[in-house]
């Protein structure tokens, strides 16, 4: 990683082979944001990128979106993806499309292209794999105009991630979310230690576990459930384990009790922001909500 | 249906002949009953009937409990159940085991024959597969008097639903249970109108829709979502479709909505029990408990 | 009481007799609605007469507002009730003004008289001393128009009650509102007996017990807190004393307990509406909204 | 203050010069803790003169209590305190009590006195006028041994806050509480900013404004609403005003509004806990807790 304070004081040579590659085959993007020398934040660094890549030609533009691979390549490759790497994905991945859904992420790959004459550019650690369906449905639907904003400013996404990993420095862009979580027990007003947590990703055709884990003494986690990278828009369910916590506090319930595994399913909308889905539990009643 | 007022005017042959079959090949117990004429209540004759079987000779009870059929019996019956007859159940009925379910059953009915002497008796209708797999584990533990008067709470169980039907009268015994829900919009502080409700069981090995239904101006159900008979003890989940309730509401929310179809998982652990499941909810939030 | 079969099929002497002095002073409103007979409900007789004075000439509106005593008139009148009348009030009613507020209230009235000389009505039985005041700088700050107009609503919002309290019949207007509550307890999932409450009407200078009562065993009050006639707009408080239930309960809690009498306060904008104001608690938590 | 390093290595003359007057008038508590030199922690060092005056005879314990100026003769000086002294205080303190209330301390005094032969000694810091007099009356009623153990706890809780002030250095015991808030809007999913909040003491006779402030942008106080000292065992309102925060956001609501200024009153039993007490809000609904 190379540090800001040598990028501001570097030579033209030094900050292009440093930043050229962050914007694929655009080595000119660099070049162009090197004359705006110096930033004061990373966040000025990536913005002066994008701000060249707004007043850059119709046709600069358009040659800038076309390098980018088709996602469909990427499926292609995510097929063949060794399993380590498919694990860090963590969710419900590209290469994890059923024959259906493959043929209509196929399908919808060829009416863009059709469409629109170019690529289908999506920052793809922003989304599950329902998102991005979703999106290329309503991607589809843009005018020509509409949709190259979109394209460009996905670019943005992209590579807002690119400069975070590859310049040190201060101001960094917000570029990654968090999900938390707390449990409160209102029998005994504190928080509810020891209890179980799944988080899974809840796709339209399938779920996967993303993290299994037990509340501390504090009613959290030790760890956010979610963090150091852009949450990925799509749905998510908690499963919270309260049946067997108040069996172990003794508390008079019944049998089956009328709380056990209690899902919370819940949307999230904004890669970069911060989820806290708490629960304020009895045995017999629970609350949750959007926190901060 | 025969009334009460009959049964207490009546002489001893029609009084037998009227609830001799109550208790399966015992018509000793409604004999017994009638020395105890007249009855002030539909209850205190299922009252006074149990009271006989209660006062009678540990070789009658156990007659009593032989007399009925194998569980196992019936199991083997509901698999050659008309399709129609299925659909009464409305839920993850008996005939619907798995192979490994079924092999379960049979090697407990086994055991339980070969422990006690007597076929294992459950009162069906107030149960869902998995409570009687799980009633019929915990029983399996039992020592031989404990065993001896489960058997017998379970008859009464049953008869008094036999009662119930075929006895008119004042004060019937509570036999069946109530499952309703409520949905409050805590945006507009009034009940949600229009939200779809989908009501399953959750079985250990399968789910089952038992009802959809949408809610009415009061926020209710026109009809309660379970009612008139009694309430089967396992674990049900009400299905809350709030997120397509606040799109039509205009209700400012994210895309996808951090609330969207809101499940609330509960055990059910008294079968003449009201269980009222209400959710309050805004888009971002939402709390739900046992009311009354 | 006059029954509305008999006003659809009596003569029209009969009906002004009955009904003539439902408006104030204005029998001509009686008599136009004889034209109309018969009615379908009650509520449509009274629509009937309210549809008479709208349809009259703006001179005969005039008188029709005229007619009504000055509200102060009311004031110092009430100054001399009977202590058995102003119980009946059982609020904080004009009668009991403090110095500084019947100097406000003779300002206003002064103001109102010279600004539209005409008196000020308002129905009091729907409002609070408080938003009678209020009501009346709202009022003051109207055009002619739009007061003769509001003036003409509050005879109406008058006449209903009139016209409730004079015919019986199918289809009565709704002219009276409800407040009800229900606890419940959320450590033991059942509603909670035997709470202590306090209604109370929280006004801008004093406060006025208006009711104390106890839970009964389904966690509700035998009869509503408010009921039979319009809800006063207002503000109110009720005292829920659950700190000594739970003590009752034996559930361990802290000394003092986190919750012991608690208050929740509301507004009641609707006179005719209902307002269920329910508590959910548990020693260390509740909630409360305005329920149906 | 005097460095706990600088205790662990310094002579006996010095350890009894810094820490001789912590327990009043009987310096032998440090000498005989010196001999446990030297200490890990502060809270260590406390302990360790605490085991001394459990170690102690009789006769020493008797003494070190008798050392104790009576709660009387404080009240007295109360009366005369600087009008700033009396402002630190901050809440209804012994200065204010009112004639009857003055009258009852004396005689409970008296009673003490008469009772045990050795004065009443509490730690005021950790309390509230309430609670000094409910402990009064509690201990009037304790045995000699017991009220004796009590008396000396007082004196830990007193010469805790006396070590913490007087002694830097690792590991110091737990002495302050603190009380917070947070709001959350459940209509959009977001922390309240610049809602009013009015924190009081709720005396039995009286109430006392401690702290006037506003939400930030996180729905949180910028400062704790009450830390840096122990919380005085008492009951307290938090009054939320809510009203004029969704009257800002433009949230349809009525007038007047269901849920204008919400009082949330709570009780604070552990001086060195730490209270959370949030209130998740809509225009019609609303929920707290006893939070971490």
């Amino acid at each position: 990683m190379i540090h800001l304070d040598a990028l501001n004081s570097g030579r033209r040579e030094e900050f292009v082979a440093a930043l050229g590659e962050i914007f694929e085959h655009a080595p000119w993007v660099a070049e162009r944001a090197f004359a705006r020398q110096p930033f004061s934040t990373v966040a000025a660094l990536h913005e002066t990128m994008m701000a060249a890549v707004a007043a850059a030609t119709p046709e600069e533009q358009l040659a800038l979106i076309g390098g980018h691979p088709e996602l469909g390549g990427k499926i292609a490759r995510a097929g063949s993806m060794a399993a380590s790497s498919r694990q860090e994905q963590g969710a419900l991945g590209l290469d994890r499309l059923s024959d259906a859904e493959f043929d209509r992420f196929e399908r919808m790959n060829a009416d863009y292209r059709a469409r629109f004459g170019f690529p289908f550019i999506i920052g793809v650690r922003r989304h599950t794999r329902d998102s991005i369906l979703a999106q290329f449905e309503r991607r589809l639907g843009h005018d020509r105009a509409a949709e190259l904003a979109t394209a460009l400013a996905e670019i943005g996404h992209i590579t807002r991630l690119r400069v975070v990993a590859a310049v040190d420095g201060p101001g960094k862009p917000k570029s990654d979310g968090r999900l938390s979580t707390h449990i409160l027990d209102t029998v005994a007003g504190r928080p509810a230690a020891g209890v179980r947590l799944v988080l899974k990703e809840i796709g339209a055709s399938a779920e996967s576990v993303l993290k299994e884990t037990v509340t501390n003494s504090d009613g959290r986690t030790d760890e956010p459930l979610l963090a150091g990278a852009p949450l990925r828009i799509g749905r998510y369910e908690i499963a919270f384990h309260i049946g067997d916590y108040f069996a172990r506090q003794g508390t008079a319930t019944a049998n089956p009790p009328f709380l056990d595994v209690v899902p919370v399913r819940f949307g999230i909308a904004e890669p970069e922001g911060h989820y806290h889905v708490p629960l304020l539990a009895s045995p017999w009643s629970f609350s949750t909500y959007r926190g901060s």
